[in-house]
């Protein structure tokens, strides 16, 4: 270990003042829902231009559709990964519902539908804007299943 | 349209609030910044572990090593995506630098080069710990490479 740790001293400096490493179990908490909230903000971006087509508010492009859509599912399989860090004794703003962590399988099966959902929509770009409208319908209400049980409503 | 347009009346509504949608110029500024400093937050997360593996606070692991570079090299090629919006015109806070812009094809070159030292980092641990954390090292000279020239310096 030794001869190898001026090789990564350098990684080792860059990530030393990040809150992943943050001392207290507060800060470490707040830093899990900083970094789930950042995970679906990298999401919504990507969905944000097939929103956009959806409301007839940009033209339908099928290939920023599939690519879109080929980044949300691999994302989206890490969902359970950013949320495996359990924050519910925390009193820290959240809209992430305490059932998450009582319900983990059913949470993660819940992303591998969504992701699934994903990949439809990539591969119905090749059948044209009408099925692949309809297949980011299915993706829809596959994020909207998820968002009904582990979401704070608001 | 029409026609599908119920389908995904459901997914509107999801992302009706969200703030890439968000009415004026700077809260669109501003959704970008957060997007980009989430995707930041996410690549963090996966590397957590194998600092603390690094710094030996945690047993070395190499199926945990493996599957975090993996993930990384799926994160990194989305860098170029989220810092897409030019936010360089308003003034919201942020650690980054102008000449992301400026040189938008070394930054794109930057995160490739990571992204193939995060993949290289996902072979290494078949050749065990040594060789793991060298080729950590190595990656994690290409993260400073690209914050040394496009993040703000504290």
């Amino acid at each position: 270990m030794s001869k190898a740790f001026t090789a990564f001293a350098l990684c080792l400096t860059l990530f030393s003042t990040m809150p992943a490493f943050a001392a207290s179990a507060d800060e470490r908490a707040q830093a899990a829902i900083d970094t789930r909230q950042g995970l679906l903000k990298v999401v919504v971006s990507y969905f944000g231009p097939i929103v956009g087509m959806a409301r007839e508010q940009i033209p339908y492009d099928a290939d920023v559709v599939k690519n879109n859509a080929e980044k949300v599912a691999l994302l989206l399989p890490m969902i359970p990964d950013v949320f495996r860090n359990d924050t519910r004794e925390f009193a820290l703003e959240t809209e992430a519902l305490d059932d998450i962590w009582e319900n983990m399988d059913d949470f993660t099966a819940k992303s591998k539908t969504a992701t699934e959902r994903a990949l439809a929509l990539a591969a119905a770009t090749a059948d044209g804007q009408e099925a692949a409208m309809k297949a980011f319908g299915a993706l829809g209400a596959g994020c909207k299943g998820c968002h009904d049980n582990y979401r704070q409503q608001n």
